[in-house]
């Protein structure tokens, strides 16, 4: 583990999966620390948060953010974003396979996560960034180190503007799938988005922006 | 004017705008007319709400609509969606000029006029959408409508899929750079962000979607 509280994702999903199962007799703890969380990464922003200051908040050890969390992304994830899943598991999940498959596998991967979630996720994520400008710095820090991480590692020039292009994009997708509700888009089969969509992500992931 | 409440759109744009100048004794009937507008959209979605509806709700004559309004369309635009301008006018611009610069025309005149009603303007309809289930299908509705009028017009098939994938990069765009103001984008120029946007918007509306 190091100094910045993010454990080593070597090991295989499955164990990650079950080191954090949720077990009764640590609920408290992990409660106390989602509360501080939310309220540490609201008057910090997501770089100013560190693991000790949330962990000290919940009058827990920080190994505990690690052991509950896996790390302070999945931490952020579960506790604002309440996204389903850990960031930094995804990430490896996204990076493995040829760069110009990327956008398939972005598409592919979150409007699969987002519908087995149910959509009222992305509802609850836009109502916290719509009712609080906070919340929209927090989600733009996270956002940005997500995917800088991915377009990072294909190498495109103009790597900001590249991100928040494609923020654009899978943002109004989950907008007008799960939100707005617009048919057909709002129950098309995921592989016809992924071959309409992936496309466009691709461009601008990897593509002459003009 | 045609059985539906619709006026010609020949008269010039200026006039139009002179016509509908806010006049200090007919704000009563416009307010009215808002708040019936709300109401009667509400409940019976954007197709079940005629304008006659609307107008007897209100306690005033039809033509009232047209005079303030312009059209059933910008009744709408203006009390439900709050846009800062008539989509029936919109159309005429958006139409004018060739299909392959259509996606063009479009990211430079939304971004214009988002731009200059300020941001709030999408906040409001965002936070409108995500609090009622109801807003949500008359907007459906309307972006049905309005983008099927678009795509009609440059004849390429699937225009139900291709409307909802062209709703789903600008209401993104509108998220990113208004609501959530990630960087660059929240600043970013917008000759930029049409380089950057409409070959994709235009691959939606006339491209191969796989």
């Amino acid at each position: 583990m190091s100094h910045d509280g993010r454990v080593s994702t070597t090991d295989n999903t499955e164990t990650t999966a079950r080191r954090r199962g949720r077990r009764p007799a640590g609920q408290d703890t992990r409660t106390a620390l989602i509360e501080a969380a939310r309220t540490v990464f609201a008057e910090n922003g997501y770089d100013g948060a560190t693991v000790r200051a949330i962990a000290t908040r919940a009058g827990v050890d920080a190994a505990m953010v690690n052991h509950w969390f896996g790390s302070k992304e999945g931490l952020f994830a579960q506790a604002v974003l309440k996204l389903p899943f850990d960031p930094l598991e995804l990430l490896e999940i996204l990076r493995d396979g040829p760069d110009d498959e990327l956008a398939e596998r972005i598409v592919r991967t979150f409007i699969t996560r987002w519908d087995s979630a149910g959509g009222g996720v992305f509802v609850a994520l836009i109502r916290s960034v719509t009712g609080h400008e906070q919340a929209g710095h927090v989600l733009r820090d996270f956002f940005q180190k997500f995917f800088t991480a991915l377009i990072s590692s294909v190498g495109a020039d103009n790597p900001e503007l590249r991100m928040t292009l494609c923020a654009s994009q899978m943002v109004g997708m989950g907008m007008v799938r799960y939100v707005a509700k617009f048919e057909p888009l709002a129950t098309e089969d995921v592989e016809v988005i992924v071959r309409a969509v992936a496309p466009n992500l691709q461009r601008y992931l990897t593509g002459d922006l003009g």
